[in-house]
């Protein structure tokens, strides 16, 4: 039984979050006061009570994970901090400002948030990611807590999270859905039909909960059968009032993401009984264990492959994350359904326990992955490089939580043949440079590809590696050292007259065009690119200087943004550096320039003039231009 | 009722589909025969009995439209062809081969296709805008079907075509989900839980209606009551077995995407009673109506901004999208709930019944837009830059597609302020320019913006608008001309001693940046390069030339990708163009390096070193190292 004394206390914390989470936008001039009130009374319930959480420590294994999916209610949790008397009213009140840690939509600037969110529909497919985490990782039994609005559940990736968290029968994962009724425009798809979303979830799964979200009985009770429930994960889906407390914002349409006026906030204010300044003791867990251990380390026994034979990068990735899982016990893998391509599937059978099947659901993976790194695991996704397009948002939105996570694609490019179109990754190299402080390899030989694995494990932020899906003949011994930032001139002469820069599969093809020119007499000095971010900007400019400004750069992606724009930008300058200047510098790109369609490797290869052949003709067209001009 | 005769005939095709699937695929050496042998049973009857198309006129507007959503199954898609008599035995055996028009998965290269599938996921959310199409724009009987595998059901994706399917009361649209069981490397999550997936549909608003699929009589009787539904989207969930038909091949694992050897061909065909070359007549549709009139074309009235007053791009852009709206009556607009930011409301209160709200899933809406110009509308699909990221997979397939299709992504940059990183695009220039054949604009101002939206409307292929959230001087009279592949250059003279490059948000700081050189004695060429891809490479070659090879990029976007890499590339040689040559040429690249906060616009622009305070002083620093070198 919930007492008085408690639903007064409670009812009091409530109007304290509302009143704080106007008082915060309206100093900033803007943000979203209404989405926040409509959440007060879970959340001071919620904070009281149920949140088992060690402020002092946010790095305590067994405190519970909270994540605030309707990102922009983020007055509201600030105003549970302060609450929780770990940030000044002070502080409260730079909400927005620069400089200011309590940014318009949260990030893990601030020590007791995960991840950042904002880009709606984020919070439970990362959620599910933790609780994966937690329920077979750490194996400890801390709760993953989500709040979530009410429009963000259109988002398709809103129910990938509801399908794998049943898959794998999350009940540690508790959701909480404010359904206020009113997006940003006007009313949602399901505006108050809570049983509506009840039958999805349950469809899906879960265990639903429909409550009144302002009757602060209905809520305790929900939340003490929620944390009762031991076989599957559970939503309580909340019937709430946008703007609720201030008859002039209630249920009104209008004021999404607005923040009152001076004279608006002293009403409103003074309508919820004034400023509070409560501060409550959250409870810590009682919980005081160790995540589990999930194996010993072993030294690390990476594949070695003999020169000469064929063997797919994405081969010999499978085998290195399968030694790379005997040396580190916190790597876990994961893969959208084609691990028998990418080759994740050696690491799933002897590391059963550290892999995660997420099916076809990109975006879910993306997300998993974001959250095993928040309990500190090392997670490796994969799937086709061109199926990685599909949780781009997630990707983006990772480096905004400054997520340390690795990617792998497979299938790069036409070299795919005759699949088509729709299996090449050919936007791969772009899309992952243009995310901030991104790091992007792209091996062209099993060793290399060995040798890079270990070096992805360590690397911060989002760290991409592009695979090839045909056999290429292994061109380095496994003695040779590849590092992450470098890259590896395999020819190299005094009297070079071009430089080829290649990468991955097209180092190949350069390796090929290089014997012929040297047929015809031309010498080439043959560059592989491998890390394509960061770019091994020393080599290229030495290259240049010493092959008269000659660069060729043969790439199997469309011609923006990828290896070519890399090297492009070693030659442009920023804010900080000048630009490198060669006299006669001239750089041509070889890219896939249209559509590719069905093919052999070799075909398609030929038809996109990134061949061996259009290497050769393009260097001896530029070195003939030159010896025209000098 | 069905009689033996028709079961005979059924079966008979069913059987000659798989036979032909297995024939095509063995020829070629690769492709999905089981997966396509799951489905043979299914497409037997509906080919027969309930498709209604003109294969004579892909283009009639009364014909159904029929969507493969699981790609992989192609080589069926091609033996209905064949059994349709539109394709000969001999191109269906030239399946995956280099000039076949049967590529590996489908694209529109063949008549009868309309959009490309094969990044599992999309068809039924881009049959959610066909029958958009049909239902609201055409208002013809015609019925959309999509066949979907049962993996690709855990694309969210495929839970927002549900979800808005219903919404829209879709009962034109008939969904088949061929539940084999089994995925690329193993079960799939619901197995044949037929029943999960029919709860997970009726929860979605959907009637569903399960079937044994390889039972020609279920079969019937569910299409006959699918098309009899008339209130709701139907689903046929028809639990079937991959390889059915083949003993060595049925309901067995390791069979996905492998074609048989030849030996191993003939047991099977033989076992499936021979080879057989059955044509049947496929109805055409009784219905010969033309699409309903949306309105009647008025001439064309963009708005007109006064030089001088401060106006978003994004205003903009909604005034001459209205304004677009009453002159070409088959434009259409949808956006993902933030109609109120994008100022795509203004169309959708003049055109109710040609705007599509698509609620936070921007996912399906880009895939309703491709939905929709299949029907040869002219889709204006917005929401903010930074959630288009959300959909990348569906921009780039959409190019597979060769779709039509105009995007319009708002609050790009850092320039929006205070609500933080979640919400800044500043990845988008670089992915839309890494799209084949896409066109990337970003104006500067309101005028300028009203001249290029129409543009947009005509121009092919995937055309990406940024614009930006906050108000900006108008700086162009409303009689200057702006065209896709062009620039403007503002200032310009006869001894100009370097170039600065801007397009929207930049552009402003360029011309403060401009002014305050000019006062220093500097003076700059100006380049508003409103079209980053085509980039306009004649002025830049231009100005390099004019200007010493002085150039300074400036934007609101990552350094990686984007107006920066535009520049970049227009100096760049390919495989048919040589470099461009400038000696000394030295471009700078202002863009955003680290991830930004909350903050006012001008705090956080400075704070990226991309205002006039950077540009000054990195052209200052140009000029100076010129001068000293020369």
């Amino acid at each position: 039984m919930t007492t008085q004394e408690q639903l007064y206390q409670w009812q009091e914390l409530a109007q304290q979050l509302r009143v704080d989470s106007i008082r915060a936008t309206t100093i900033a001039g803007s943000g979203h006061p209404t989405s926040s009130m409509s959440s007060a009374d879970l959340m001071a319930v919620f904070l009281s009570k149920y949140l088992r959480y060690d402020f002092d420590h946010p790095e305590n294994p067994n405190s519970d994970r909270f994540i605030l999916s309707k990102g922009h209610a983020a007055p509201l949790l600030y105003s549970m901090y302060k609450a929780a008397g770990v940030i000044s009213d002070q502080e409260l009140l730079s909400l927005r400002q620069s400089g200011s840690r309590l940014e318009g939509h949260p990030t893990p600037i601030l020590p007791w948030v995960d991840v950042a969110t904002g880009s709606l529909g984020q919070g439970l497919p990362i959620g599910v990611g933790v609780a994966l985490a937690g329920k077979y990782l750490d194996q400890l039994p801390y709760n993953v807590w989500v709040l979530l609005g009410d429009g963000e559940t259109a988002e398709g990736s809103i129910w990938e999270a509801f399908d794998h968290a049943s898959h794998y029968t999350l009940d540690n994962l508790l959701a909480i859905i404010d359904v206020n009724r009113l997006g940003q425009r006007g009313q949602t798809e399901l505006g108050w039909n809570t049983q509506a979303y009840g039958n999805r979830a349950k469809a899906f799964g879960w265990q639903a909960i429909e409550i009144d979200g302002h009757n602060l009985t209905e809520i305790d009770q929900a939340f003490s059968a929620a944390v009762a429930i031991n076989d599957r994960p559970t939503v309580i889906i909340a019937r709430t009032k946008k703007g609720k407390g201030v008859k002039a914002l209630e249920d009104l349409g209008g004021w999404h993401g607005k923040a009152l006026k001076q004279d608006q906030e002293q009403q409103a204010i003074t309508e919820l009984g004034g400023e509070r300044h409560i501060t409550i003791t959250v409870d810590k867990p009682e919980e005081q264990s160790q995540p589990a251990t999930l194996g010993v380390p072993q030294p690390l026994q990476l594949p070695i492959y003999q020169k000469g034979n064929k063997v797919a990068t994405r081969r010999a990735y499978g085998d290195a994350l399968l030694a790379l899982g005997a040396s580190q016990p916190d790597v876990v893998a994961l893969d959208a359904e084609v691990s028998n391509s990418t080759y994740a599937e050696d690491f799933a059978e002897a590391f059963p326990e550290r892999y995660f099947e997420m099916y076809i659901a990109e975006q879910q993976m993306i997300a998993a992955a974001v959250g095993l790194q928040v309990r500190k695991y090392k997670p490796f996704a994969s799937t086709f490089a061109a199926f990685l397009t599909r949780g781009y948002d997630f990707i983006r939105m990772g480096a905004v939580s400054r997520a340390n996570i690795k990617l792998v694609g497979s299938h790069g490019g036409v070299s795919i043949g005759q699949d088509g179109a729709s299996q090449m990754g050919l936007e791969d190299l772009a899309a992952f440079r243009a995310v901030c402080n991104s790091t992007v390899l792209y091996p062209s030989d099993a060793n290399q590809t060995a040798k890079l694995v270990p070096q992805m494990s360590n690397a911060p932020g989002i760290v991409y590696l592009r695979t090839t899906r045909e056999s290429t003949p292994v061109i380095y011994g496994s003695e040779e050292q590849f590092s992450i930032g470098g890259s590896k001139v395999i020819h190299r002469s005094e009297r070079d007259q071009a430089t080829i820069i290649a990468a991955g599969i097209t180092v190949h093809e350069a390796l090929k065009a290089y014997d012929r020119l040297k047929n015809e007499g031309i010498t080439a000095r043959i560059i592989d690119a491998y890390s394509v971010k960061p770019i091994d900007v020393q080599t290229l400019h030495q290259a240049a200087k010493d092959t008269n400004g000659n660069l060729v750069v043969v790439e199997d992606h469309w011609p923006e943004g990828g290896l070519g724009a890399a090297v492009l930008d070693a030659f442009a300058g920023n804010s900080t550096t000048p630009a490198y200047k060669i006299p006669q510098l001239q750089i041509i790109k070889l890219a896939v320039q249209n559509m590719p369609t069905s093919g052999t490797p070799e075909e398609l290869l030929h038809a996109a003039k990134i061949d061996a052949d259009a290497i050769v003709e393009v260097v001896k067209s530029q070195v003939r231009r030159l010896v025209g001009v000098s």
